[in-house]
């Protein structure tokens, strides 16, 4: 007998059908002899509901009180999905974060969990129920709700198969699994059958939006094994686990690009030691994240600082950088919102050089200009211009025979 | 410094607007020296559309799951409004029953408190917090969530009040307080400063809608004074508290009124022992609460029962009776829908035998027919044609000098 833990996203508990949809899987699998936690997050729209409800009374709504309002959203769907389950003939219970004891630090709106009690989850596997358990949100020291950041149930789903040493972690999403490159851009993408914790977490950072980050670093850490797949249909999907038994002689694995990037720069800044610590910690103290920086410097001992942020940043980056020429002695700061960036991404690629240069000559042979490059251990990226990223994905995507 | 309990229902918390206007209220309250205690309703509507989703994904929602889901309600309220105290420049803390420990029995959707932990109401209090707590809701003994029942925030209210000695326990409402009678048929209605416990129980039952029955017991109970009034303006409401100090020689203190009841006839049944008893463990064992009941015996052996209940049973009474026909070797059942139930009600009514009388003579009077009886310690209610409700109210209002 195995034991299975599932998430299912808002989209699969959208309405009353696909509710019962899920109830419908979730019992076809316990059937089969399989003990089953089951991870909801809320229904898909609802925690914006609820945000716009806490902006109508408050313009700074207290984090604590956010977090107490935005646990209902999943506590509606573990209901829900109970019902469902039990209507069928099934046995299932919902438990919220607080009762089955998912304990967090207090850092509202993103706390970390510290630890999950399974007395409670255990006692109802024994009886047979399907446990089902609200995703995104836990407890912390003073039983106050926390929740995880966006994306949270994921983690919850990974850190309760950790905590339960599962056999099995199954993310259920509306794409079939992880691809090569976005199926959108790239109609002959192919899904990846198995792909490593490593690339999994390059694929992510890097734009692909299948797994949340955090979630997959903490499959990592636990070498939890998951299967990202469909709630759509009953298609196998993509297994990320442990990079020992990889396919062999892959070197790249994907294609990701992310098309919501600013590229701001800092122009003809006297070039002596402390100057980019001074530019981006001011950054830092903005809660701007900056993803790639270039520094260039000049003959004339005058450097050029470029960075590149999200979009929704960009406003709030440009501010600061602005607020920086006088003291920087600088020339001028200039933006630039039709930035994307493309990158490769594969474990294999530390020892084997010429696959920079196989990806630079590529994007050149389609007069792609490069603008930045940045280079990570299992990742190369480029930041080039935004209308030619559909060209660049392509190109890369057949150049390193990711369709075959 | 006085200790103070004030429970918000489901419309004073509504909307945005609304619930900034509570929390003005409350903090206005607070800052006159008093130590608050909040608890409130699901916004109006929330729970109807609660139940709407249950039956869309169940035939028949789990009640354990239903409290899990209806549990929500509440917990956006307490969430929102901490949320407006905070952003008013106040301190407020939410807190939901299996955070304050509000311990139930295990009965959900009826459950009944069995105990209060005051620990952590406590702390926030002596923190100078506004402590705000979801009503209607309990945990029982395996820390499931369960609920009262309808109207049960005013339930909730009143035993936090009891629980923690407070000064007085204000239940805000949509009215202004307890009238002589319904003010929508009697214009000339007027408002009691002070009420008994008794008097309260009894119009609460016999169909003023103002308090929750089981509040008003347990307010009783634990001596909790209760001032039910307004959240829609300032003015001062109902006082209900111990009968010792009421106003002097008075005798009737109200006229109510309830519409929606149908009156059962069996009629012509073999009038020996243990007939009414089988009639009546029927009607119970299909779960319907039946109100007043008449034998009349006639000459021949042969009797009527007639019984009244809600209009939202009669259709499932009406079966139970029809059922019983050929057992009871009845003649046949009649049903009429038409029927309103008119009672006058105080404590001073046993002692002062003129009093039915006076109610009887009234309505005759008035050529108003009287279908049935019953009386209790502090009320006398009659059943009469549905269409001579308004005509009966006034004219027991006016008889009885209530307008004076």
């Amino acid at each position: 007998m195995a034991l299975i833990v599932q998430k299912y996203g808002g989209t699969s508990v959208a309405d009353a059908t696909r509710v019962r949809d899920v109830a419908e899987r979730v019992l076809y699998t316990q059937q089969k002899g399989n003990q089953m936690v089951i991870v909801v997050s809320a229904p898909a729209g609802k925690t914006d509901e609820l945000l716009a409800l806490a902006r109508g009374v408050a313009k700074h709504p207290n984090p604590r009180e956010v977090d107490m309002l935005l646990a209902t959203g999943e506590q509606i769907s573990i209901a829900l999905l109970a019902m469902a389950i039990a209507d069928l003939g099934g046995k299932a219970i919902s438990l919220t974060a607080a009762q089955v004891g998912i304990k967090t630090d207090g850092t509202h709106q993103k706390a970390k969990i510290t630890e999950i009690s399974l007395k409670r989850i255990k006692e109802e596997l024994e009886k047979g129920q399907v446990v089902i358990v609200a995703g995104f949100q836990g407890i912390d020291e003073k039983h106050d709700y926390t929740t995880l950041g966006r994306g949270g149930s994921d983690t919850s789903a990974v850190a309760l198969a950790a905590a339960l040493n599962a056999d099995m972690c199954e993310i259920y999403t509306d794409v079939d699994g992880v691809y090569t490159a976005d199926p959108r851009l790239v109609p002959n993408a192919k899904k990846h059958d198995e792909i490593s914790y490593d690339e999994m977490l390059e694929m992510a950072s890097l734009g692909a939006k299948v797994l949340h980050l955090r979630a997959v670093e903490l499959a990592k850490k636990y070498n939890v094994p998951l299967h990202v797949r469909s709630s759509f249909n009953e298609n196998p999907g993509t297994v990320v686990k442990g990079g020992e038994n990889m396919e062999q002689g892959r070197i790249v694995v994907g294609v990701a690009h992310n098309s919501k990037i600013s590229k701001l720069t800092i122009a003809r800044i006297a070039d002596k030691p402390g100057v980019a610590a001074m530019i981006f910690s001011k950054l830092a103290a903005a809660d701007i994240n900056v993803d790639m920086i270039v520094q260039s410097a000049g003959k004339d001992g005058l450097a050029d600082i470029s960075f590149t942020v999200s979009k929704d940043d960009a406003d709030r980056a440009e501010e600061v950088a602005r607020s920086m020429v006088e003291v920087l002695s600088a020339e001028s700061v200039e933006r630039d919102d039709n930035q994307a960036k493309v990158s490769i991404v594969g474990t294999g690629m530390l020892t084997n050089p010429g696959v920079a240069a196989a990806m630079f000559e590529t994007l050149a042979q389609n007069n792609i200009n490069i603008e930045m490059i940045s280079t990570s251990d299992i990742s190369i990226s480029t930041v080039i211009p935004g209308e030619l990223v559909e060209k660049a994905v392509q190109a890369l995507h057949s150049a390193f025979e990711l369709d075959k």
